[in-house]
């Protein structure tokens, strides 16, 4: 079945589309042309937001490196969460009560996303994500998938995570290793992490810092590659 | 009220929604599924490109940094402006004459933005950001909050920019600072700049480059941290 | 005429709009609120995801450094090629069979794509860029005007490309120079390239790296400035 033949205008909002089974309680703020798939879950006093895309299935490139989770079940939007303008939150993802994602940001299948957290203008969490509660990732920042990311942590604008060591060259054994963030840290702007590196409860990562190996907790690290300059 | 409620459908363009009280001269070029919220001011001559939302009302996360300003008015975007495809641009935000906020692009409340300027594709800029005339933010640029770029600055592609030293742990006192930007200074692209720093006029802050401390007035600067290296 | 005047509804899917003479074969999947602008060519299998721009008309701003090339066609979409939710394909775009333009990704005119390749989620390829088959350019990659990349090249998340030495000062005389990415070459998250530098086939830039020269093929290089670590 084509994605648009599961779409229906509804008269809630104006250009409102929902899909089948959607759950979409009286309260909840919705914007104009908004788009919420089969069977989503949006809770009470949650908003959407302008265009923004809800739920949208899960349609992986062959060569995507995606593919080896659960499939997806529906999206769930948290009771008084934010879904911003033009924001895309796929099928499977979970964001927690009163947690927002901002305009034009964008996150994917099974990634959870705690409550009171913030996914910033234009951020991207990617998929099989675990993210805390109170956790800030500021504007353009990139979370990769299969990162960790404990209560929290701040994550400065366009930092950006890796997790692929071969970088697109991976043979049978390799797995792809997202990086651990531990409680409280922080993570400044256009810091670079690389695959699996773990960064210790209330670290500071410097702007800019390309981080190359663990990151011991409290300390403070900075330059390329990172190094300790307190701890 | 609910955004939606405030939103009306138009015959002007297809899918175009209307708020109350939209001054949207004959004049200006519309493409489809346009937002236009409820007492922006657009120019004569104007583009408002397809998707695009404009004087969306401003919602702030209860943990934001930006809820200390005046609540915003409409948004204005000026005669001959553009705003391109997919952009956001915030209530409160002023565009001048014959700017583009191009494609995907995002603006947010009380910033103002002078004739003649671009912000490129994707690129991000903040509340209460004061940007000249003649200036160019390249694709995928970011202005942090409270920044200020004086008149004919380039910042060129994915150049970011920070506002908060404590990254995430202010206390009572410590205020944001965004990087000023003297007349006609250049930032290479990808290149970090640390909270408060001004870059002089006509000075060039290399690709890449970690700006750490102020930048003298024509000098070149380059590396992690920047160092000049020629004045 | 006004983009939106040569918009129309369309039956196909809920909140589709056509412009003339586009071609749309039947087993085309199409999400909701899709923009397909005059003379698209979509070829069998397609998908267009909710929201997607295909074809935008090209507007340039009076300072932009895009005018130079001949007017673009029309966008074209490969059969079984994908337009991610929230995507912009400029016109005179060409995209090849089964390649992916994902969520909230950019495409500009002049620029071809070849087969089985992916521009990642918000990535953006400029103007008059040749990018080759099996080319993954990953989440928030900058891909800067006039770049060439080889087919089974590697472009990790936030890479960022540039072609002005002058940032923003070109003179008479003074050509645009995107970098030149020779076959499987692979590029770490987050690193620069300066203009024009040409990555020699199968080399490997590290993460955050800044690359100011030219890289031999096979060689591993890294840091800021990028330095021959391993060929």
């Amino acid at each position: 079945m084509s994605p648009a033949a599961e779409l229906r205008p509804s008269d809630r909002a104006p250009g409102l589309l929902l899909g089948e089974g959607v759950e979409l309680p009286d309260d909840v703020e919705l914007g104009g042309h908004v788009i919420v798939h089969a069977g989503t879950r949006v809770g009470a006093g949650a908003r959407l937001q302008d265009g923004c895309v809800v739920g949208k299935p899960v349609v992986l490139h062959a060569s995507s490196a995606a593919g080896g989770g659960d499939p997806p079940g529906p999206a769930e939007i948290g009771a008084g969460a934010t879904v911003g303008a033009g924001a895309v939150v796929v099928a499977g993802a979970r964001i927690g009560e009163r947690s927002v994602v901002a305009d034009q940001a964008h996150v994917r299948e099974r990634t959870e996303i705690g409550d009171e957290s913030i996914v910033g203008r234009g951020a991207s969490v990617e998929n099989d994500v675990r993210v805390g509660s109170r956790v800030r990732m500021q504007t353009g920042s990139y979370v990769t998938a299969w990162s960790v990311v404990e209560d929290d942590v701040f994550i400065a604008p366009c930092a950006m995570f890796t997790n692929d060591p071969t970088a697109g060259r991976r043979t049978a054994g390799i797995e792809l290793r997202g990086p651990v963030l531990r409680h409280g840290c922080r993570i400044g702007a256009g810091a670079v992490l690389l695959p699996g590196v773990e960064i210790g409860p209330d670290a500071f990562v410097g702007a800019g810092a390309v981080v190359t190996r663990d990151v011991p907790p409290g300390a403070l690290v900075v330059g390329v590659p990172a190094r300790v300059v307190s701890e």
